[in-house]
């Protein structure tokens, strides 16, 4: 019998320095709002994303590159000088379609960076509405794999943790799984996968971000499926893998 | 109507850096077993428990002081030049009453100490076996909490996340929460205490004290309010407080 790979799932970006990242894919998970937008932008047909950290890198390749969007948010408004926001819903497909969105987000591109730093083998991104995408691939990859989540500036959060429980929920059988974090991640997407909506309105950051009046956002960010393609991570931008 | 006190769980040692611990009291929690031990003795009669993180530190100390005893495992034995174990069951009053216990403790003292450089008001010990106890006394103080899992080597554990949700459960309605970790321990606490022991079999922490054939004490851990005193930290010492 081969040796199964492992699956370890990250709290957050300032615990994935103790995991081992070699030969390892990492699973970007930032639920609210970036993974999800990255996915719902791929599905709808654009050429790809770049994740950038800094506003003004986020501006230069808007300029650099031709048919782009630059965009992001912050607390719930489109940064100024760029042009969208950080929205899932604001890319149809009758808009992104053919074009290069260069998206600025803070605690999903941090985990990004680091885990490239560290030397990963590959980073695909994932959350609810490619759920069934990620797992197919980490299943066919037969890699070691960390669900990586990004919380919020170093905190936990519930929603990516919910998503690690969702992805281990489909494929622990495939994988050697001996970490607390995983095992909690899935007791608490298995105690919430029929009322995901309802339990997620307790979080700190669905708090934060339906003050801003994104409740529709959130809702899109919790349903399974609906952008069901795999972001991959490849010479500085994400494309459809 | 006065503003309540706010409680926050922090998750590993690691993730103590997010957050002020002014005026604060931090809970430090290692349930496999140190807390658990510190607690034992204490109630058993032990005059005091000092906790070093050096197995050397832990030697000077116990000759220097008379009427104590050292103690410290690694891998499940006593380590070499120390007396004892870090088993709660090694501490009858029979034995301990009046007497100093130096205790090397790993994760625990590292979060203890890191606690108090950071400059919190106080440092408090829990456990299953003195919940009560501890919740009391938070209840008293009113001041801010920092519930303070220990984890293993920076690592999430299961067994101090759900002590950190008993507390919660018991004390909630005494102070603001806000954050994702209390609602997940809660959560979680919830869904496991009326089976604990059979749950926290599943843990990782579990499987390398049980192949140290230690069952006899990781039962002990789980059981509420049998050494119920609160060890309190002055001057380098845990006392009852």
């Amino acid at each position: 019998m081969n040796k199964k790979a492992t699956l370890f799932t990250s709290l957050s970006p300032a615990l994935l320095d103790l995991s081992d990242v070699g030969n390892t894919v990492v699973v970007i998970i930032d639920v609210f709002r970036a993974t999800t937008t990255i996915a719902a932008a791929l599905y709808n047909g654009a050429k790809r994303v770049i994740p950038v950290a800094e506003v003004e890198e986020c501006k230069r390749l808007g300029n650099k590159i031709s048919g782009s969007i630059t965009a992001g948010e912050r607390e719930g408004k489109v940064i100024e000088g760029l042009q969208y926001g950080n929205s899932p819903t604001e890319y149809p497909r009758e808009f992104i379609e053919g074009k290069t969105l260069v998206l600025t987000t803070t605690n999903g591109t941090k985990l990004l960076h680091k885990a490239l730093a560290k030397g990963c083998a590959e980073v695909v991104t994932g959350s609810f509405v490619n759920l069934s995408a990620v797992c197919n691939y980490l299943i066919k990859e037969n890699k070691n794999v960390i669900l990586g989540c990004s919380g919020w500036k170093d905190r936990f959060n519930l929603e990516d943790t919910l998503f690690a429980g969702a992805v281990i929920d489909k494929i622990e059988e495939h994988f050697t799984i001996h970490d607390d974090s995983s095992l909690m991640a899935k007791e608490l997407y298995n105690l919430h996968r029929n009322d995901l909506y309802n339990f997620i309105k307790q979080t700190t950051h669905w708090h934060r971000l339906a003050a801003y009046g994104l409740h529709k956002d959130l809702e899109y960010c919790v349903s399974t499926d609906v952008a069901n393609v795999l972001p991959l991570y490849k010479n500085g931008e994400l494309i459809v893998g």
